[in-house]
């Protein structure tokens, strides 16, 4: 099979599209045929050396998430029959004509999706799901703080909130990107200065979904309404910060930091059937959808993760096979 | 009644031991006749005016936990007859021959403790089985590192952690201290330089109670295992700190910030209720018991204070009316 490989720690160069074995499915697993899968900036840390794939999913092609058809199925699987569409997360391998998976972390394509847009669902929504509603809390009538509002985690994050009546603050670099978000119902969009952001003053946030880190984490701190939840999920602006220990303290903030790929097997799947129960649903009613910001071939994948690096993408890049 | 009255915020030389007007139990409320109080650091703070009491409380006579008896009771009490021994966490006034408090914040003095024993329990009992237990997640196998652990709350938190059968980790600055604990079920002791904390070698804990915050707690995320919970409940070296983000989040923790005062009444009787039911069968067996440290008559409570902020102290400082 056709895949995109990690050859050397070289940034979005160290990538060879390449012919390579394809894997065989274990027992409990199905193997795909890849149709679409997408980008994440984990990605772009992998390709540096500095996120390596976890043990059991191929060190050297990365991707974290698909759209196919199940192509065959492993000893045991009872979920899946052949033909059957299907899209998820995994801890690496999707950026190939063919990856596996444990039966039980796929999830059904709504009937409308095509393919491209399915890929662009699993790490998105998944993340966003995990991060406000599994872990942070989110319920009706909070107001909920999204950063990189315009990223595919954001755009996940505005619409998912909207759907269970929170209001949504975000921010972003750009006016253009707020105003895009707006169609998804962002209530009020915050422009911010990366080297000097503030916006603490505008918001008073239960739930926060931290995507750049950084010199963010202090004003997203003093963002936080007492009780608050602070997702730590992304850190692009920076890996580390000086914090207001009293604030935390004094408001009874919750600082928790969060990553779907070092998880168990159990919890990966438990994450996966709750989204099918709570999320998927949304979904076959139309009322959130996947943001396909563009779509490349394989051969195109270069660009388009130097596009992601330079935060030039809107909603998720999409990756065709 | 008698009262430490605070005069001006000028630390412990800001308070008078004056007559005042006894508070009045409002319906649902018990007054309680002191027997015995206690210190805490947030006393400290009060004094300077660093800490103000919340709504409800006597802005000026500072204490926060009592023992004693109850002395008459508001319209509609139902739990409690005149006589009985009660002890509790209030948010102000404990410093005084009477106070009032709801009667379902109060708890039954197990029987063989004396008073200047019980009122050695509310505030560090409390704040260790609710950070510990009810927050932390703290489970038997656990290892549970604590900082200060020759404090109230350390020493505190050193037995109930024992009691539910999870190891225990503590630091200090004397190693005459770390001997004390060890006596009450400390596994490993750790000698720390204030200066310099350096801890995060010598353990993988699941959950930490952070009663120093400043520069300890960079080493004591560094010092958790995947998935671990850091209670930040004192701030003594420090109110603000740099922190690796990436540590938090790919090791997936959590920080969270509490405070018992600035809780509603339901939160408060909730973990009453919780500690009633869960930890007071262990002072009434013996398994746990209070650490009174030292005991200073109500005139002795200025020089108290003083040796408790120069960390003299082991275990509670009881006062005695």
């Amino acid at each position: 099979m056709k895949a995109a490989r990690l050859v050397e720690f070289a940034g979005p160069d160290g990538l060879a599209i390449e012919e390579v074995l394809a894997p065989v499915p274990g027992p409990g697993q199905i193997r795909v045929q890849v149709r679409a899968t997408a980008l994440n900036r984990a990605d772009l840390l992998q390709t540096m050396g500095l996120y390596p794939a976890p043990p059991g999913v191929p060190a050297d092609i990365p991707g974290l998430e698909y759209a196919g058809v199940v192509e065959s199925l492993g000893a045991g699987v009872t979920r899946w029959q052949v033909g059957e569409r299907v899209m998820g997360l995994v801890a690496g391998g999707a950026w190939a004509e063919q990856l596996v998976t444990h039966e039980r972390e796929g999830l059904r394509i709504p009937g409308q999706l095509s393919f491209e847009q399915a890929a662009a669902i699993p790490e998105a929504f998944l993340t966003a799901f995990d991060a406000l509603t599994l872990q942070g809390g989110m319920r009706e009538g909070h107001t909920v703080l999204i950063h990189a509002v315009g990223s595919g985690v954001g755009t996940a994050a505005v619409q998912w909130a909207k759907a269970v009546g929170a209001r949504t603050v975000g921010t972003a670099r750009t006016a253009a990107k707020l105003e895009r978000v707006k169609a998804l119902g962002l209530d009020l969009g915050l422009l911010v200065d990366g080297a000097a952001p503030s916006f603490a003053g505008q918001v008073q946030a239960n739930v926060a979904l931290e995507l750049v880190g950084g010199n963010y984490l202090p004003e997203t701190i003093e963002a936080m309404a007492p009780g608050g939840v602070v997702m730590l999920v992304g850190l692009t602006a920076g890996i580390t910060a000086e914090l207001s220990l009293r604030t935390i303290l004094s408001r009874r903030l919750r600082i928790i930091g969060t990553t779907l790929r070092a998880r168990s097997l159990e919890e990966k799947i438990a994450v996966a059937e709750a989204f099918a129960a709570q999320v998927l649903p949304y979904f076959a009613a139309g009322t959130i959808a996947p943001v396909v910001g563009s779509k490349v071939p394989l051969a195109g994948l270069k660009g388009a993760l130097e596009a992601m690096a330079s935060n030039e993408t809107f909603g998720k890049t999409v990756v065709t096979l």
